[in-house]
């Protein structure tokens, strides 16, 4: 550490995505040394932030190396394999989220196990290496079923639905091949779909978010509506306390982020994220404190932010690549358009789906937001015109 | 520029203090491809800057290299002579503001002339180069008056009170001896100052942010409460107006601070900074759009954003410097007094004195949130402990 400021932490994050650009921005206020390890100069966080260190950013070295020269390090994804982050905190290395905690953001069979012995409320699971073992879970639960692989996937995907028992045989005897875990799980018939964000420091002081209605489109999220409109309060604050128990029975340090089923009984707990995640991008323009700056808050053990809103309501809309890599010059239209739109870039090559940037409006009518937050994305995108 | 966006400007800021490293953040978001003109590596802009240019952020040479490799310039100073200013726009470099406006921040009697010209309500002001002439001037208005370096200052300050002949006397002397031009200003019996932030892009937009209020100590800022507590709409239209006619009348590209007094008839221009300014650093957690993210708006001809508030009140507090170097070990009490205060550090050095962050509140009651503002700002300087 620096003579200057002899307590300012050097705090690290792994992985070089846009979570760690907006981690850095957040960082920047507060006057913490933040470095990135980023795979390519060219990732979002590396183009911007003042401390990158390039490297391969899941591979033992160089997360080994990087680590030693931080305080502490974070991550903004979950991919850097459990033998690296072992070898780490064995050589000294302080890790928020730890290695233990990390696992059941890395293994959907782990937290499924975990969940259970918690009694979260959960969809019905079972693990699956056969066929049969699909069809006798829908015996019970119905077809279609959802098949998750546990860790990684292939083909670029890690969900599946099966309709019936062929297309079931096919995924499972594809997974076995590849060697990825497979889950079963009851498609839940939900309402909607919700996230709940909790921020945790190694203390034990938590924080949590309003909870929120995510929309999401072929398993993408779209959009995000903050709060979620019409949800009962007992429901809300169910949610919050299930994220809650879930970041303390974990061991969560930093932002856990927790997606949800609303059903008509309740709320289902349907994936873990530890770290900041786009479901809680709104809280940039629409929170007292950001996920980014309550991430950083507790990864470095000081007292956590108000997780308030701003305004009654924030809709965040994601923007997606088109087919036009000219994002910028349609920037012209899009503020001329609505000058109260907030758009967040990434820095990202444009590539046609590819999550490239979001947008946030807030107000009072979440409709209205919605409206607008989607026709600058939309716009943004570009393939409409 | 780059393959991958082609239209997107490299923005170069020359000036690596802490209004670079705020418009750094604000650029991130914008995905503009930013970059700083720093003296040192240790500038506080050029701690966090993924693009930073290390030169003399004066001189002709480095600003006339820096400006060729951007597309466009813009300042965080007014410092750069105007020589330098001119052989870059010869060169052909971009410059928002552009050298002609910047006279205007950079010396005050050219600055004063102009006002007189507008009709713009200012204070009695005239050159003064001997004693008789400050003596001719209190005899019409009176003293104490105000003598200002219209450029640059010494001992490190530009502004003095004379309380009577002998002492003009003194000054007049020293500043004839340094080569310093002065004007003499009446002392203004004004009841509060004020602040008005606007934005013009080059072909002509503008956005005014609402009047706020100034609290200084000793001519330095120490408050701003934004909007300015109880000011009557009519004055407040008018102080919004002036700016407005001001920024327009002087070809203003970018941020225009106007600083006023308010007296018992209306207001009166007392300075102008060409920049991003002190007195706007609220509109980061206070308003739709910050000031720095409407800077780099205006410099790239992009539309402005909307400059209305996301509280009816919004407090910011600056954090001076104080004995002890080690604000970040303070920040445990201040967040866990208060989780609702922002905290700004510009990652400078600590010298008793100088500004080295800033905290902010947003809230209904004006006067609570400047309690809690000054007590953060308070304990992070940490002289009372």
């Amino acid at each position: 550490m620096s003579e200057r400021n002899r307590t300012v932490p050097r705090m690290g994050m792994v992985g070089g995505g846009q979570l760690s650009r907006m981690t850095h921005q957040a960082g920047i206020a507060l006057g913490i040394d933040f470095s990135v390890l980023a795979a390519d100069p060219r990732d979002s966080a590396a183009r911007v932030c003042g401390d990158v260190v390039l490297g391969d950013d899941r591979g033992l070295d160089d997360v080994l190396a990087f680590a030693k020269a931080c305080d502490v390090v974070t991550f903004d994804h979950e991919h850097v394999p459990e033998p690296v982050l072992r070898a780490v905190e064995e050589a000294g290395g302080l890790l928020r989220p730890g290695r233990r905690a990390l696992r059941f953001a890395q293994d959907k069979l782990v937290m499924r196990t975990r969940m259970a012995e918690l009694g979260a409320p959960s969809p019905a699971w079972r693990a699956v290496s056969a066929p049969e073992h699909v069809d006798a879970f829908a015996d019970e639960h119905g077809w279609p079923i959802v098949l998750k692989a546990a860790r990684g996937g292939y083909d670029g995907k890690g969900v599946w639905i099966a309709d019936g028992p062929e297309e079931a045989a096919v995924i499972v005897a594809r997974a076995a091949a590849e060697g990825v875990p497979l889950l079963a799980e009851e498609k839940v018939g939900f309402r909607r779909e919700l996230a709940v964000q909790v921020a945790r420091s190694p203390h034990g002081q938590v924080a949590v978010y309003p909870v929120v209605e995510t929309l999401q489109r072929d398993g993408i999220c779209h959009e995000v509506i903050a709060p979620a409109p019409g949800l009962d309060e007992e429901k809300a604050t169910r949610a919050q306390q299930a994220a809650i128990e879930i970041a303390h029975a974990l061991d969560v340090t930093g932002v856990l982020a927790v997606e949800m089923f609303e059903t008509a009984e309740g709320v289902l707990v349907n994936e873990l994220a530890m770290r900041p995640h786009n479901s809680g991008h709104w809280t940039i323009d629409g929170a007292v404190t950001s996920q980014f700056e309550q991430h950083l808050r507790a990864v470095a053990n000081l007292p956590l932010g108000a997780p308030g809103t701003v305004a009654p309501y924030t809709v965040m809309a994601n923007v997606l690549g088109g087919a036009d890599p000219d994002v910028y010059g349609r920037y012209l239209h899009v503020m001329a358009k609505d000058p109260g739109v907030k758009v967040h870039m990434y820095g990202k090559d444009v590539r046609p789906g590819r999550k490239i940037g979001h947008v946030t409006v807030t107000g009072d009518d979440h409709r209205d937001l919605l409206a607008r937050a989607r026709d600058a994305a939309d716009y943004l995108r570009g393939d409409d015109q």
